[in-house]
């Protein structure tokens, strides 16, 4: 495919969940699809060989010094065709956020020209915000949606890309809405769309866009095709009182167990969301291996409650972060990170200060920076089973490069003061898209210029 | 002071609660000292006129095409000596945060090079985000404190700064504690000295940290000073659970009643975050003429509910906002708008999904991007009672101008899809340090070339 290439540098990952890696002065060697074969660090026996091998092969890109790789992040929910309207209605309740303005949105996506504009645009944003890795709802449309996986391919971003079903007249507006048979043959003719693409970059996602919008003919005839494709399934799961409660009345049980009716929830499947998930669904998650899309600034604005992230993660569920773009006005995984720890911690320390601290909130709820960083890479990589989000031999070579002077950047490095934890910390916390330089994707320069 | 400047360009602000104004190809005319003269739409009578005698006197600073200038923002409560671990050290309770990083920190700046090294980053890095006005606490020590008022003076930065007084031995450690003496005659040293400086733009602030820190005989000393001075005055306030009832221990009555007692309590005080204050202690405060620093980032982190904004407000609270650097891990009041109105909402509806919505939240909490950019601006101007803001006459010209097209930008603006309001919207919601192209105070250009 490629030439192999090898980086030395120093690198930050979290190889486990709450933990943290530092590789100093550290050469990764890649494969010529930009897998990671080795990972040597400079008390490595092999390491000094190793080094002049690659450099005297012309295959070792050294990273400038004051710089620090991290692995690209997994954007676990974005509904592409809605970047156009990224930080804007967010003032408005659901029901007018969907009708007024996101749905005659989508609907746009029928012109192609229209929906390359967006599409382009919406690529181009989230790698060079360190996005390497998307998994997207498109809209209803064929085309659009070909052309986005296009693009991806194009641009050389990791992803994995639903048309959305949806037939249910009764949830749908009549310019946005399709037949049963529409939903069925359209996602299974984008599955071999994609499939005949031949390319390791792009997969196709069953995408029932939720529950309500999907009559049952339906959310049978998508758990089918799941089954026979293998493939990726993405949905909306108890987002919100709304949409919860909907579920609730219409199939008399909650989301995650009409979804796995439905055969819908497989080691492959990504849930939104899923705020309101009792016990005994997050244990049901669990069981199938399924994975959940955390999206907490998303959440703020669309649900009505927190994710019981800690929770979740203790019991084993597979959590990754997602933008929710637009329901969540950023299009950065670093704000995401951030708004992550600050709704563990609401939800932990609770928020009506007129309640006695014992009643106030859950107590243990709260994950720090650490786990957030790990959600925005390789907890992420795990929902989707992908081999990417740390620097571990066996995985795709998809990283960002920080520098942290970057004149327009927001990072404040005190090199007397700030230990190797706290270079990374700040990154976290403080890093904006003016500090990231350069985007691999499989070892491929895909931002900055190498 | 400086030759007349003229503005032309599209501005955006708030000159009431709630509400935005846009001004598209509007002339603002200042004096001499850079406060607003006149405000001229291109449908005002004299706009030709004046904008022709503008440009002829060579007085004229056209923005460019595509641009958006806003008021500069209020930061109501900066600890300028933390500005160095900006981003650290979020992860520990507050007695670890204070006792192994911050007071530690502090203490350091006896020495005065290091403290110039912190305040000159410090300042460009506020007015490079957008913060024209900035209210400091300082630390202890009086030469690092002047050496502040200095640096905002050579920089241009509009600053409200304190020396810390704490001089309470049972909750200060040794190597970070004064007398009551040193911490009286020190407060009245630095208001000698910055009014000595005879600068508009400096202003010296009464500043117990918080009454935990403060001696009884220090608190009533420094009442006295604020009064006979008549010069602001800022403090901690009901903070955290462990703030709070320390105060309620210690004199029987709230942080709020307590201040008031001591004369801290003026027209031109600013508390620093009151989450736990009564409806009784926000009478007080509104009776009184004080202000509060909102302050949603940081309260993430070390309090342990959620500021009631909405009630403040309802009540005729002037509020504004603040990062609270650094126990808010982000030198942005862009963040902070965010933040406000995303932990309002989390007041609104509550956290645990367990509940059910009528029990979970406090109802009608939540604000909208509207009100967060009203106190960004002139919410935080009023907070303060100084002539900034917005661009009404009798105000100075403190202002930002957004580049939505910046290379290392955030925003992204689609001409035929955004009116001029979603042009706002997306500012408040996506603008990134690297889109503010330009800051004025007083009408001089303080970063950015013109
Ligand atoms: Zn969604
Ligand atoms: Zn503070």
């Amino acid at each position: 495919m490629t030439t192999p290439r090898s980086f030395k540098g120093t690198f930050f990952h979290a190889p486990v969940c709450g933990g943290i890696e530092v590789l100093r002065d550290t050469l990764i060697r890649c494969d010529a699809e930009g897998r990671i074969l080795e990972v040597l660090r400079p008390d490595a026996p092999t390491y000094a060989e190793a080094l002049s091998e690659e450099r005297v092969a012309g295959r070792l890109e050294t990273l400038p010094e004051g710089t620090y790789a991290l692995p690209g992040f997994c954007d676990l929910h974005i509904h592409a065709p809605q970047w156009l309207q990224l930080g804007k209605a967010l003032d408005v309740p659901l029901e007018v956020w969907l009708q007024k303005h996101t749905f005659p949105l989508e609907a746009r996506y029928a012109d192609l020209s229209f929906a390359r504009r967006a599409y382009e645009g919406l690529v181009d944003d989230l790698l060079s915000n360190g996005t390497t890795t998307a998994l997207y709802f498109a809209t209803q449309h064929q085309d659009a949606t070909r052309l986005l996986a296009d693009i991806c391919l194009t641009k050389g971003q990791r992803a994995l890309i639903g048309k959305v079903a949806m037939d249910n007249p009764e949830q749908c507006p009549d310019f946005y809405v399709e037949s049963t048979d529409a939903a069925l043959r359209g996602t299974k003719a984008f599955i071999d769309h994609v499939r005949s693409l031949n390319s390791d970059l792009i997969k196709p996602v069953v995408t029932p866009r939720f529950i309500a919008s999907c009559t049952d003919a339906a959310l049978e005839g998508l758990g089918d095709i799941a089954r026979r494709c293998g493939c990726h399934v993405q949905t909306h799961c108890s987002e919100s009182d709304w949409e919860h409660n909907y579920v609730l009345d219409r199939h008399g049980r909650e989301d995650t167990d009409s979804l796995d009716r439905f055969g819908l929830l497989t080691r492959h499947t990504v849930l939104a969301h899923a705020n309101f998930i009792s016990d005994a669904n997050m244990q049901t998650i669990h069981d199938r291996g399924a994975g959940v899309a955390h999206c907490p600034l998303s959440n703020y604005y669309f649900s009505n409650a927190v994710f019981p992230l800690k929770r979740a993660l203790e019991k084993g569920v597979r959590v990754g972060l997602g933008t929710d773009i637009s329901g969540g006005p950023s299009a950065s995984i670093y704000d995401n990170m951030r708004w992550a720890v600050a709704s563990s911690r609401a939800l932990h320390d609770g928020v009506d200060a007129r309640l006695h601290w014992d009643n106030r909130g859950i107590r243990d709820s709260q994950i720090d920076w650490r786990t957030a960083f790990y959600l925005a890479t390789k907890g992420g990589a795990e929902a989707l089973d992908l081999p990417v989000g740390s620097f571990e031999p066996g995985r795709y070579f998809d990283a960002q490069l920080i520098d942290p002077q970057a004149p327009t950047g927001t990072i404040r490095l005190m090199d007397d003061l700030d230990s190797d934890a706290d270079v990374l910390q700040k990154i976290v916390y403080t890093a904006s898209k003016a500090n990231i330089a350069r985007v691999w994707v499989a070892a491929q320069c895909v931002v900055g210029s190498v």
